[in-house]
């Protein structure tokens, strides 16, 4: 059952202003192009509109809230990555040395960077501590977290996002960094959607074989010895998740909550994108897919939210790295809607014009 | 027959520097990421270690090469649109007011927009004069030009490649302008690939059922009637095709005789794209697919050539309005290879790393 604090913020999720939507639909028309021409960029533009209540959005100032925490069922062997990293990449997102900074600098996209359960106690500029726990326990042994620590890592992500929305940034990503959580989010998003675990755990950052059906093993026993409550995606996230994916879920309800559209990144981020439209399905409309992550839950995910992502880049880095080239993709829909003539103003009235409308013009053999 | 001068120019295409992509590989294995994760963006940053030589490729100068032209098989019915508006829309071009101008704006991007054969005169700044002729002649009652016309309109584009690259454009993309082009560009495409009419004209900028229909028989009766030689591409864009589309063709060789990338935009652009392919099949290595163009042939170009495109947008706008776009992945590709930390840059070596390592550190229940 939510907490009273949880069930408030989520009533105040409220719908797209399908006015809004109408008259960008108006205008789109209006521009000189044929009627769609744009295709899904319009689509975009409408959304925007519909968040906003204006015709037009203002993509500049934008980031990428990253959610960092350790897994407990790494010990089971299910990442091919020493959990160390986790540490170590939070530190360097600060640092602007990972994936995700890269192309977040290349994008003009700022990072909020937030330790919800690091293995390890972290003090660097740049981090901020919101740790819920050093790590969940493992799910191969037991629930990750109680059902209080989940709600608290959610709210940790909604506060996180209105807070990003309340500084002025108007489009937001959701990211992490957590060793190990392609296992919890496949246990998680086989409890949502009843999908066998051997659909949906992939081989993550790159398991080797025996490894890799130990995680289908390990994933598959978690669903049905921890028996998460498929009804309610909190208790889900208690049973077989992560602080991470409950913070990202939160990240997803808070942009809704503050009127932001939330970019969706790869497969941790889309199992959280899920989450947050189980708690609250108005939240959907807030969200924007990016690219089709190589893992192969993606695709189930993306299809369990009524989702298609725009780019087929093949990635599967995480981080929120997909996140700052989906913001370019948004400019460019922005860019249409702010720049193109509509198409009195593309008009050009010459004799041309009224050759051709005579239709004399032609050279024909 | 290729003249002397095309034939030279073509033996000036180069295979990519192999070399320089096993560079390239091996810096993105050594960047702190798992091998590969960045997916399609890492065989991006290869191929343009294979164009420069170079492991580290600078984007920031960037153009669209337009190429605007008339077609003579407009006359038959097969367009949405007035033919006025190739004219109109080059010069909106110019003015900044079009799709792809206010897209390049957005991603720092010039147009070069050139006419090769608008059905007018024109003299607008910026709007370059390479025409070639008045509109092509109508493709249902005899061939869209002569071959001599078509090596021409070829030479235009290498030229214009070459020279845009001696400018210091690092990243090219062919646009174009020229209602009723989706209809030679279809013709083009059934010449080269054998496949039938129906499965390759669409409904281009929004036709009506009953014009369609005429458009399918007016694609396939000009294939038969005009008999090209479907073993020369340049014979097959005399016979059936157009002065934008041909000169397209040569921006795609031009680009690779100067070794820079040159980036397909939707369906008139991957049909030149193929011509250029047929013409020097080393030149398919220095183009780079943006999004897959909703115009139903689209798919067949990119089989018959081999290419992925990398978004889908479901966008049918054609002048090279896709190109600035995927320009902004190919920066997100260079930004990772060039601001991403190796492993050993990476390495964060505290008491941290060390308890890990020791593997005593985990939090179990």
């Amino acid at each position: 059952m939510l907490s009273d604090r949880l069930k408030e913020y989520i009533s105040r999720i409220k719908p797209l202003d399908t006015d809004a939507m109408e008259r960008a639909r108006v205008r789109l028309e209006n521009l000189a192009k044929p009627p769609g021409s744009l295709g899904r960029l319009e689509d975009i533009v409408e959304k925007l509109a519909g968040i906003s209540g204006a015709l037009f959005y203002d993509t500049s100032k934008r980031c990428v809230i990253i959610m960092s925490g350790d897994n407990g069922v790494f010990e089971e062997g299910v990442a091919a990555t020493p959990q160390s990293v986790t540490y170590a990449q939070t530190i360097n997102f600060a640092r602007g040395l990972t994936g995700v900074a890269a192309i977040a600098k290349q994008f003009n996209t700022d990072l909020i960077i937030t330790d919800v359960g690091i293995n390890a106690d972290i003090d660097f500029p740049g981090v901020r501590n919101r740790k819920i726990r050093k790590a969940t326990w493992n799910i191969a042994k037991g629930d990750a977290m109680t059902y209080a620590e989940a709600e608290q890592a959610i709210l940790v992500g909604i506060e996180t996002g209105i807070e990003a929305a309340g500084s002025g940034y108007k489009l937001l990503g959701a990211g992490e960094m957590g060793i190990a959580n392609t296992t919890t989010s496949a246990a998680v998003l086989c409890a949502l959607t009843g999908l066998p675990a051997e659909q949906i755990a992939g081989k993550g950052a790159g398991l080797k074989e025996a490894a890799y059906r130990h995680k289908i093993e390990v994933v598959r026993n978690a669903v049905q010895n921890n028996k998460p409550d498929v009804s309610d995606a909190v208790d889900v996230l208690s049973k077989v998740g992560g602080f991470e994916l409950a913070a990202m879920t939160g990240v997803f309800l808070g942009g809704a909550i503050a009127r932001v559209p939330v970019v969706i990144d790869g497969f941790v981020s889309i199992v959280a994108a899920l989450c947050a439209a189980r708690i609250s399905p108005v939240a959907k409309d807030y969200m924007i897919a990016s690219h089709a992550s190589f893992e192969q839950g993606f695709v189930h995910a993306a299809n369990a939210l009524g989702v298609e992502p725009y780019m087929n880049l093949n990635m599967r880095l995480g981080e929120g790295s997909g996140c700052p080239i989906m913001f370019a993709l948004i400019d460019a829909a922005c860019a249409a809607m702010r720049d193109m003539a509509t198409f009195e103003e593309a008009e050009i009235n010459d004799e041309y014009v009224d050759e051709i409308r005579a239709g004399d013009s032609f050279t024909i053999r």
